[in-house]
């Protein structure tokens, strides 16, 4: 007997838990809304899939999503049991393939009408799934090679204004932060191939200032071109930064789709700077949607070399402990000690979450990233930078910010802008 | 003035509408969090959302998602206002690029504080667009003109139990339905290429039938076979069905991106059947995701030849008012009156809804599917099958189905197993 594919939900439904777990078996394996002369007895044991464990959690009296139908035969009005269910599908229902994985364990469980929530919460899948996906190509190691960062963070920023700067702006930027010694610097998502920066022409501009940085001091800002785009536009922007030099390339993983970073992956030579904007429609609703720790695993199948995992106090709506949980999420090993993503810390990041950040998760294998943080610095973005990483150097050491600040004017003066700002 | 990309939300907030809107434009064009130096006056003319319509709706006590955060301001509890908001995006910061256009219009979008709910209700597109993507490659002339089906909706069915029969299993199945004059068969999503049933084994033992009744009735039966799966083995799969004389492939557009999409449009040759399995994600929370008009604009745009739309009185939560509106969004040209796509009604489909479907769409370009109601009928497949297009012939000349019944036994067969199920 093969291992299955397991995947683990949290559950909402007005019918009794049994019957609501066996409604998510039957319909994503071998059932429909009635019986069919083809489901035998013998096609059941091989294809049906099992529900292996439901552990009961709090009832309410009101629905999590709306839509769902209570059992005709309540008299009262309904209560919503939520439960932790564990459904096993049979591996060879599917087979080693992402995206068909992915309409089985998600597919059209939201839309079932006796339940009135679902979110998947984790998968465990096979073996077979490492043999057909190698995961990421380079992984925390390979970006920390080639950005020639070691025991710390990388620290980096977003070109701000997210559009609208034409390619030699951005260029002129990435030189500011390039001599203030930055480790890596991204396009915005909303930035890829437009008639304001056209991919090729930023590509050049901004490569050779990064080049001539290299030439002069020896280290070469990672800099990650968003490709997003078409697959074929993907492959040419891919081959315009490798032909340039650069070392990096983003894509915004739900806008292309598992498929193309599949393709992509194999077809790239640089780290995959997984952007997950979108991410709020499967994570925001308690109870509709994919739990982050479910949702990396698929996307670091794929070849996702970077995933972004939000910030502490981060300008949105996420609470810090679910950041938490992602950042330790892409950092524990699926199938093979390297095949973890390197996290990407971002979102109104300024430096005065690092000690919080680093007490939390006990790892510097990150990408932290600040926009406004860096770029709106008093004293400038050079400036900026400095103050960053001096807070992560008083993070690691363990010394307060406000102690290490009075020796490090930049520090003092981010404290002073951005400390305000957030308390 | 080139013509902007045009959006519109229902959102809901805690704060101020004009703020809260603000918010959006400035969050997925050119502002971030705090003020950066190079969001000049002439960068924002340039590259900055406008905001061109707030149309107030009602204020609730309790928010739709959570997360938000009220003004710090705010003295009693908060109220959350809704409002439909139109944004318009310049057209060249994007360009025609899908991916970066739904990293743009949704992206962060569901993430944000300042809203306690967000949902795309439409978007309008600038014509270059179109001239980058050319839509469904057959839509809804091209499918009839495969199937040899015109003046009535195609009639078909989904290859049920979903997985767990071995290809010659589903042949036989096949065979059967062909015999009764199935105009269309689906593999389920659940059935890709599997170890339970190889896709090239699928492919010849299903083909070799619908060839043989082709060649002996002069109908060839649509078959659409599920080549979701990494792009390069949909391409393998694809060629597989074209070789094998098949007419169509069908993919889980959610698997697969709408990356993939375009490029596996591309490059192929047969009607797409887009299956919008995980649709529950974006469609089923008020407040959360996008509504069905917008969303199919772009996977027509990508190139889907048919799109799922469910189907009234159906298994799934979705109420009927949201089917017809989704039939009648594909039917609407978007740039050529040719680009509809063909709307696939299922989902506990049985016939009893044939009246109703049509007298409240008006139309017959609908591939009508029924698994269980014509798999389980009490006297067999091919008595399904004619009970169902008795229904169809009843709507159509506005027979109510109780008196067509009386002179055609399969349908009066149907009604009296599914219609005591439905009532």
């Amino acid at each position: 007997m093969k291992d299955p594919i397991v995947a683990k939900y949290l559950i909402e439904t007005p019918h009794p838990l049994e019957f609501a777990a066996e409604m998510i078996a039957g319909e994503q394996s071998s059932g429909t809304f009635i019986a069919v002369p083809g489901e035998t007895e013998e096609l059941k044991a091989r294809a049906r899939a099992r529900v292996a464990h439901i552990r009961p959690l709090e009832a309410v009296d009101t629905p999590g999503l709306p839509g769902s139908r209570p059992p005709k035969s309540l008299s009262g009005p309904p209560q919503y049991q939520r439960a932790e269910v564990t459904v096993e599908f049979p591996f060879d229902n599917i087979g080693p393939n992402l995206p068909t994985l992915l309409a089985t364990i998600c597919g059209n469980l939201y839309e079932l009408a006796e339940l009135s929530g679902i979110k998947l919460l984790d998968i465990k899948l096979p073996q077979a799934f490492a043999q057909r996906y190698p995961g990421p190509q380079f992984g925390i190691a390979g970006t920390r090679r080639l950005a020639g960062v070691q025991a710390r963070p990388l620290i980096g920023t977003i070109v701000k204004p997210s559009v609208g700067l034409t390619p030699t702006q951005t260029a002129d930027l990435v030189r500011t932060l390039g001599e203030a010694g930055i480790d890596f610097v991204k396009d915005d998502e909303l930035q890829a191939d437009s008639p304001h920066s056209p991919f090729p022409a930023r590509v050049a501009a901004v490569m050779r200032v990064i080049n001539e940085l290299a030439d002069r001091t020896g280290k070469k800002i990672m800099f990650a071109f968003n490709v997003t785009d078409d697959l074929e536009a993907m492959l040419r922007h891919h081959d315009t930064v490798v032909a340039a030099g650069g070392t990096c390339v983003m894509v915004s993983i739900h806008s292309i789709g598992l498929a193309t970073l599949v393709e992509f992956r194999r077809r790239c030579q640089l780290p995959i700077h997984g952007h997950r904007n979108g991410w709020g429609l499967y994570g925001r609703h308690p109870l509709l949607g994919v739990e982050y720790p479910a949702w990396q695993k698929l996307w670091r199948l794929a070849g996702a070399d970077h995933l972004h995992v939000n910030g502490l106090q981060n300008k949105f709506w996420e609470p810090d402990e679910s950041v938490i949980r992602s950042i330790k999420a892409c950092l524990t090993p699926m199938f093979r000690p390297d095949d973890t993503a390197m996290p990407v810390v971002s979102s109104g990041q300024w430096g005065g979450q690092a000690p919080e950040t680093y007490r939390l998760t006990g790892t510097t294998d990150l990408l932290y990233i600040a926009g406004g943080g860096i770029m709106a610095h008093p004293q400038g973005p050079a400036a900026g930078l400095r103050g960053l990483v001096q807070a992560w150097e008083a993070a690691m050491q363990g010394i307060p910010l406000a102690e290490y600040a009075t020796t490090h004017p930049e520090l003092q003066a981010t404290i002073a802008k951005f400390g305000k700002l957030r308390s």
